[in-house]
């Protein structure tokens, strides 16, 4: 079975090299570049590839929804394995390729979208075939991790911290995607669709962000209840939807979340049978990522099973789930469910009583507006 | 595929129950006890087993070396898959039943056998298809987890904690497999056959009981490291051996085994792609190890590949490893390597330089005696 890359960027260049070691042949490699080691082997027009019978999976490492997604549906319909990290394509056309691969006898592979070098999820897909898995949650973003690591242990503003992620190639910089929740919000429904089987869309997943995070929160909360703040993800299968949310969490001290530090991933899921199981590993990096999708060419080329795969659609339902809440905000709006508060330099320190996910985001849109930092805090 | 299960105890009714619960046929149980719900398919004649054409998968969850023993070599001659979770038998065993299945055609499979509801032994063996696996560590035995756990959080005495264990039914009767640190040593020669494809002997492994273990020891600890002492195993890959151990050890506060309570596992592999990537779970119960031995059945029905398995009995080699330790001791000998010592009621608490495995072993078995307590410090 002969491969072809698409894109020799960091993932790419990655797992060629891991392949290659292993004794896979790596024909052909799509790129623009000139790059001299692999020169016999570049070449810039996708329909080689699609062409070239002895091809029989390709992997895409460009990023980005074209022209990723036109090169994923044609290999599908060439009759072509796919395997990608690309956690954009599969988040948003997840449905198109999962039944374009079955019409055409074919696999399409994602472990890499979501955890990067953590086995994610094959494993949740791996467990969902003798488990029930009712929950899942997680540090999903390494980015974030860093900052609120750096923040907490070394007392350095969120911006600081940020401009340090970016000099360490951890953040864009655009840092939206990773610290408005965007980029957690698509691993949770990819989570999702690999371990409860339903398809969710990113833009219905509300996300809190973390931008608004500062020392003063950091502090104010180590005071009172000695914990530390993680920005996780969350999805709970429910009848007939999921549950599904990002944001900013007071994790307890005796958590294993509290001992991620630098830009580490921590990924549960919870079973009925299996009950509570994590991973921890990096979620990004050129050989840790790179690692994972030669996994998922190695399974593949195996004839690995995977079949617990969502196909429908279901709509985010998060007006069940009751949480409590910390906010800190200028604003002086009166709203219910309001356990403790406390004024310090002109804002209010509140824990709420709880209150539903909807509620909480109807009350942040409604009345607190952007300034407010607003925190889960974990059972 | 037909399966049938040796053993009707915690894990075989849990793994009867989930197999069941997706569709698997289990023709025949074999068990000695009359059992309503299955008595339409109790056998106590393995005979009747084997020589059953419909039968593709044996399971086995009675534990112990006989007459597990010589179930498996009747199963796999006859070329039927063998599924276990008896790390007795697998320790013991392991080249003579791999090297059976490979000239019959069929699989050995082992998953639960060490991790009990961590998908451990499967992720092992996958990730050596890719990647180079130089070390695993990690606490591996929830009973000495939670005696550890249940001294340092509610401060009661190792005797108490032991108690409190084996009421749980974590701890059996005879505690000294668990904590004497051979049923780690079990977990850690089986993880290096999946691991590292070598097959260590168990009792090679040197190992220092939990036992001279006491609040005295955790307090000075705590005053002088702020750490936490867990019971972790230990393996290095080396060229031509390999380096394992079981040993107390004082990890730091900062370590997600530090966040390990009541008598959960965390398991660590490292990777030269994947860096460092662990698991938390369920060591052990009914639903969790059976959900483990179901999804070997899973994967040996899908013809899944699991070829990373060591076939050639290596040396344990322990000379080239240096530590540092804590060494609790009323022994007045001298030895070298002590870095800092003090006296408090007639003991002498010490921290060493680095020193061999080998080393400190020797000066144990030496010059130390039974009393004294040794830990390894974790760097």
């Amino acid at each position: 079975m002969k491969i072809a890359i698409l894109g020799h960027g960091v993932v790419g260049s990655g797992t060629r090299e891991i392949l290659e070691e292993r004794g896979f042949t790596v024909k052909k490699i799509l790129e623009k570049r000139e790059i001299p080691e692999i020169k016999d082997r570049i070449t810039d027009d996708f329909d080689e590839i699609i062409s070239d019978e002895e091809i029989k999976i390709v992997v895409e490492t460009i990023g980005g929804l074209e022209p990723a997604h036109t090169f994923a549906v044609k290999t599908l319909k060439a009759k072509k394995h796919f395997v990608t990290s690309n956690k954009f394509l599969m988040s948003e056309y997840f449905g198109e390729l999962v039944s374009l691969a079955e019409e055409n006898g074919v696999s399409v592979r994602f472990g890499a979208s979501a955890g990067g070098g953590i086995p994610w999820i094959h494993n949740l897909s791996r467990c969902a075939k003798t488990d029930e898995i009712t929950e899942i949650c997680g540090i999903m973003n390494g980015t974030t991790n860093y900052i609120l690591d750096a923040m907490e242990r070394k007392g350095i503003s969120f911006s600081d911290a940020l401009k340090t992620a970016q000099s360490l190639g951890y953040a864009e910089r655009d840092p939206s995607a990773d610290v408005d929740g965007y980029d957690v919000a698509r691993k949770v429904a990819l989570s999702v669709a690999a371990g409860f089987g339903k398809i969710i869309k990113t833009e219905d997943i509300p996300t809190f962000s973390l931008k608004a995070v500062s020392l003063k929160d950091m502090a104010y909360i180590k005071e009172k209840t000695g914990r530390s703040i993680r920005y996780k993800g969350f999805a709970k299968d429910l009848i007939g939807g999921v549950s599904a949310f990002v944001e900013p969490t007071l994790v307890k001290a005796e958590s294993l979340e509290s001992r991620v530090s630098e830009n580490g991933n921590l990924i549960t899921l919870i079973g009925k049978n299996t009950g509570r199981l994590s991973f921890f590993g990096q979620g990004a990096g050129k050989y840790p990522t790179g690692d994972t999708v030669a996994l998922d060419v190695v399974g593949v080329a195996e004839g690995e099973g995977f079949s617990h795969i969502g196909r429908k659609v279901f709509e985010v339902k998060n007006d069940g789930i009751k949480r409590k809440y910390y906010i800190r905000t200028s604003s002086p709006a009166v709203f219910p469910y309001i356990a403790t508060e406390e004024e310090r330099q002109n804002e209010r320190y509140i824990f709420t009583d709880l209150i539903s996910v909807s509620d909480i985001h109807k009350i942040y849109e409604e009345t607190l507006g952007k300034n407010a930092f607003i925190a889960g805090v974990e059972e």
